[in-house]
């Protein structure tokens, strides 16, 4: 039985997360669960599984549940609460299920404590993948991927050596815009970003997708992940979303994992490595069916925002905090209504020009700059 | 450096299998050669790679090949020379390149010597395929396919439990008649069958793969090879051949290898095996410019000799040996323009229908029916 700790339960990860805990109760039990706000969703859940602590965002929260509860549990709130709660000895995997990169100290947390990261936060990994990575590594502590692509990769290089790669290919179905030109990008609502065609997501991930951003979060997340050099790692449109990515060995051979555009595989697949167990929640790949797969090459003129993520990324230190923030920042106020589909690019391009990069930031300068960069996105909407 | 014996050195996988030798002359050393009678295509081979012992079909050909050496090699002929060349004790691995069910005796034999195998004769495991693996199982000899689809599989079967597998996906291109009717094959050329619409090949698996018995065929040699039954074995058609097979676990996620359609890439697995080396003489896979990728389900009734395969595999016994020496025997006598295309399966079912199934037949009885259903078909044919 592995006892498993959920930190953003009530989002579209964490959600599935509990779908596929229900699937196998003798096999995953929800041992703490911790969500912000939205006790709506979050009662049921937890009436269900009946977590034995729990975490919220502050302390009206924490009283209005704990009235609604029908069983004693720990109730506390705060990001020290979801320090400990990561930490608690019982725990066996932590699910950080958490948008943006309000994730990134729990996931330091819990790798110091050595539990075992199914890894869906890819913000935290994009803003400070040097420190995860390190302390990682000094603590034998594997981040297992819950994004479809990374988990397609983790698993195209099963039995795998790194130093055979020749690269990885990340596949893009091109999001709710795909195809559309950048003209007809001019106007597009809020609504249409939403519609992404393949996967059910979250709202930031599916904007994310509209601007190829996911993209290159993605293609950041992958270097961290796989140790892999930016040069080694390519992305290619795939509308139909079935192959979920792809890696090139030397002797050009590609493996590939393929299946649904389901998220709870990938989850599962986190949840029991390194075994795998039956999935009932939907039915198995049928290419017959599909018919067909299509593939061209990724534009970087119609996506400047994975030129961005690649420019970015390749100058390394601070340069994907200030990606990722204003980013952050950028989509909140797009789904806010507060600016244009064609301002997020705008915003995230004049934070990275102007800011003066950092080499090797430490964790304080990386949560300065991050809520440093937050701030002057804000500040330029206000100013227009 | 990694010495090797090449079995059926002048055919299609043998003259490949020269390419990749050649491509690694700090890897590999073609130590022993094996060919038939082809003394042309031989010479410069042996010329040029100097193998320090050579088989040949008969005393004929080892004279006129003697006079022509330039350097002293062991030349001999026959059976008996080829089993002691894949015993000899300098030998590292054993490319079983050879045409037929002729290939199970220099099998067995290399088995009992402990020696690594790359494996391109499927005949020998679909004729005998109880009996090599247990020799292979006892020996702790591990058949290295070189078969595009097989080394597919077994490499999306790497860092996988075999007990977590739901189905084998091999993929078949349809062959040189894919997209005619069952009624538009009468009449059709020797000329239209030995053009295969993706790969290179010899003259009989070109054949096999437009009756769709070579799909047969590895269908049986996966159940042999991977050890799983023929109900978790599927085929699909990918006219394409980019995707060289799948598996699907049973989390209903999909490991595919894809690659261009290019024998030397999997004859360079087996020899690399378990590593990868460089591979330069040809392109990476280049998906975006391919574009489209291709499925559809197989059909039984337009192949009707899949389906035969499927029931001889399934019944067992010496019923594959049957289908393998009618399928031998007939594709042989299409190409010596005695046959039409459509006799070819005609001429199997016959012998399958005649046959009265030997359970677990021993290596003498499958010598001995394997022999007789080659009389049959020919008398089948003579008698018309």
């Amino acid at each position: 039985m592995k006892k498993i700790a959920l930190l953003g339960g009530t989002g579209s990860i964490g959600v599935q997360t509990i779908d596929v805990i229900k699937e196998h109760p003798e096999q995953f039990e929800l041992y703490a669960f911790a969500f912000g706000s939205n006790i709506e969703q979050a009662l049921p859940i937890i009436e269900n599984l009946k977590p034995k602590f729990i975490v919220v965002k502050n302390h009206a929260i924490k009283d209005k549940l704990s009235n609604k509860m029908s069983y004693n549990a720990s109730i506390s709130y705060g990001v020290e609460a979801i320090n400990e709660m990561v930490s608690l000895p019982e725990i066996d995997i932590v699910v950080n299920a958490v948008l943006g990169s309000v994730g990134l100290q729990p996931t330091l947390q819990a790798i110091r404590s050595g539990k075992s990261i199914a890894f869906a936060n890819k913000e935290t990994l994009v803003t400070a993948g040097h420190l995860v990575m390190k302390e990682a590594n000094a603590h034998q502590v594997e981040l297992l991927p819950v994004d479809s692509e990374h988990a397609a990769i983790h698993q195209s290089l099963k039995g795998e050596q790194r130093n055979e790669i020749k690269r990885i290919l990340l596949t893009a179905s091109g999001g709710s815009f795909r195809d559309k030109t950048r003209n007809e990008l001019v106007g597009v609502t809020k609504q249409d970003a939403l519609k992404h065609p393949n996967w059910s997501m979250g709202a930031k991930i599916t904007i994310d997708s509209a601007t190829m951003m996911n993209k290159g979060l993605e293609v950041i997340e992958a270097h961290w992940l796989f140790d892999v050099p930016y040069d080694k790692i390519e992305v290619i449109m795939h509308e139909e979303s079935v192959i979920h990515s792809m890696v090139e060995y030397l002797d050009r051979s590609v493996m590939a994992q393929l299946g649904t555009p389901d998220m709870r595989i990938p989850i599962q697949y986190a949840l029991t490595y390194p075994n795998r167990f039956p999935y009932q929640l939907s039915d198995s790949l049928d290419l017959a069916e599909i018919g067909t797969l299509h593939f061209r090459e990724m534009s970087f003129e119609r996506y400047p925002c994975l030129k961005m993520a690649y420019e970015a990324g390749r100058i390394g230190g601070s340069l994907p905090t200030v990606l990722n923030a204003a980013n952050e920042e950028a989509v909140a106020l797009f789904l806010d209504d507060q600016i244009t589909f064609l301002e997020i690019e705008q915003l995230i391009e004049l934070q990275l020009e102007k800011h003066e990069t950092v080499k090797d930031p430490d964790l304080e300068t990386i949560i300065t700059i991050d809520e440093e960069i937050r701030r002057n996105v804000r500040r330029d909407v206000l100013k227009r």
